[in-house]
């Protein structure tokens, strides 16, 4: 393997992108948070310093999605997969009011079969049948009459499809899993129940978990849950009932004010906006390249398409890795090529790419 | 606040100093590991890169610790806390089969209080009448007739008592929470069913968790449990059930190899003890510092003491903080002074602090 230290264009679906002056930063302090006498990662997740960076982060991301004060936000472990557990063990209510799940890809499959080990669950819609190209359109959502909640995927990951707005769901709470699209645009979060996302597409390194909910919903986290497992407890804690992941949390806490320099996510979001477009102009004007949704709902955060045959999609893969563009191999499960474009891809990795297949397509005609 | 980026003498409990020359090494890898074309945060955990990170880490555990081949290492989240709750929920075998807890202190209390939750537990040996000063003399354990394992804590971080040997149970598994002395001396892992340990005392940054656990006790987890709950699920998808602390796990292997350049595990033994005997000769030589635990159980990692009176402990902790040894506050929950010394800390450090003590106790004296 090659020992080169250059940073290549960063297609990964997650872990993924992590914006170069965040980078810079953290690698700047590693040695030594100023004033704190050693690494942020040596101390004290109680002391003076440590509280100063959680509740900075705290603050950001509530300023930047305007988090009502009915809502706590926590800073837990385990990845989005804890959470598929976490949220049947906290907010079911018992058999006769389920969790209701919108399945919209391979994560919203996931998230109902670890639900159902901890309770009643239904299924309210499913894409499975069409390969999980579509969302569920108005009124096509069959709620059983009483849902302890309703938990959808704001945004598939392998497939590509992203909700463009929440489904209508009257006064049950709503849960989203937003791994992949938190704080990639404004949110309205009074809409919500709750929302947890992992931090590794837009918020940084591997290990933390986002939990934002509603301070009511809190009251349903059963006494005889293992405390780590308990949302009322975490929150009880200000997610310090142990040792969090503090490395993770000053690592975010640092996007966090990439995103207010960048001006907030409605800047953040037309600049995603844009970098999809780039593609998806390339997909959509070639029979060359075809897209794995319907283009209603297609993703913002990641790019889905195959070529005409696995031979070619693995002759692009090979040749864009040598051109610099990494980390574009599609998910096993739906194959071809997906370029995950969180907030740390730049424009210019959008353009190179752009660059790249319209040429490859070209070379190919010409072959 | 300072914004000094001098290091200090670092005895803070957890998270604790890393050694500084892998503090080096990240950071020069920070911004991309070679040959990788990103950060290690940034690239897949399924990666080839990554996979090589994760096996030698494994592999270097393994030898150092000479762990057996019908044991698996699992590289988990959550902190020794979530292990209070898996262990019970793994390996309890029903209510005639009791957890039997031996409670050395609060980490212990923890444990079994977690466990209770989650069925049967016992406390076979308590130290709680005498402040847990002392831990279980031969024969003092009483074991129910046929429990699913017995907990032991190895280290009490806060008590600062430590066992010197496994207690004998016999066949029953022996499950420990080696958080706090995990890899700073050898260990027999065969004595052992399960060994878990967090990350943040010698294993380095916090959000990873280690769990060591004999392989015919996987098939106690339980189908229902939540897969990311479960030892059995975890060990079968080689700790990539999701995405895994990617950058905690390329620190412990960091450490790891550091562990190795130092002589492995009988040499970094012999430096804890030379260190914890630096201040043990103070607080024994001396009627104006006070030791918390009896002498023979005193702990290597965690050495705690009082001073005369309140007045003077924070008057001494204060001193200290000025003259750069700093994280030496007792916890809350039995005061005075408490100088934690894992491997990252280095023999100078030690002395620095008994000089310390020495000139602060003569000039009490003189006052």
């Amino acid at each position: 393997m090659s020992d080169s230290t250059e940073r290549r264009y960063n297609f990964s679906a997650g872990p993924a992108a992590i914006p170069l002056a965040v980078l810079k930063k953290a690698q700047e302090e590693l040695l030594c948070l100023p004033g704190a006498g050693a690494s942020v990662m040596e101390i004290s997740h109680r002391s003076q310093q440590f509280t100063e960076i959680i509740e900075e982060t705290e603050s950001n991301v509530r300023s930047l999605l305007g988090v009502p004060d009915n809502y706590r936000v926590l800073f837990l472990q385990g990845g989005g997969q804890l959470q598929f557990s976490m949220v049947p063990m906290n907010l079911l209510l018992g058999s006769e009011h389920p969790g209701a799940y919108v399945v919209t890809g391979t994560w919203g499959l996931k998230a109902e079969r670890e639900a159902a080990k901890e309770g009643t669950t239904v299924v309210s819609w499913s894409g499975a049948e069409d390969g999980f190209r579509q969302l569920p359109k108005k009124g096509e959502i069959e709620l059983p009459s009483s849902p302890s909640y309703v938990h959808i995927t704001s945004n598939e990951t392998i497939q590509g499809v992203q909700f463009q707005d929440e489904p209508e769901v009257g006064d049950v709470p709503l849960v989203s899993d937003s791994s992949s699209d938190f704080l990639s645009r404004p949110v309205d979060v009074a809409r919500y129940g709750l929302i947890y996302a992992c931090a590794q597409k837009n918020a940084g390194a591997p290990g933390l978990t986002v939990v934002i909910v509603r301070e009511d919903l809190l009251e349903r986290s059963r006494e005889d849950l293992g405390s780590m497992l308990s949302y009322r407890l975490q929150a009880e804690a200000g997610s310090r009932l142990n040792t969090p992941p503090t490395f993770a949390i000053y690592l975010f806490l640092l996007i966090t004010r990439w995103l207010q320099e960048k001006g907030g996510l409605e800047a953040i979001a037309e600049r995603n906006q844009r970098k999809a477009k780039i593609l998806y102009e390339v997909v959509d004007g070639s029979d060359f390249y075809r897209g794995h949704p319907e283009p209603a709902v297609r993703s913002a955060m990641n790019v889905t398409f195959r070529l005409p045959d696995k031979t070619l999609d693995q002759r692009f893969l090979k040749e864009a890795e040598r051109r610099g563009l990494q980390g574009l191999k599609g998910h096993r499960s739906v194959g071809g090529v997906r370029a995950s474009m969180y907030n740390a891809m730049t424009l210019e990795g959008a353009e190179a790419l752009r660059h790249f297949m319209l040429g490859f397509e070209k070379q190919q005609a010409g072959s």
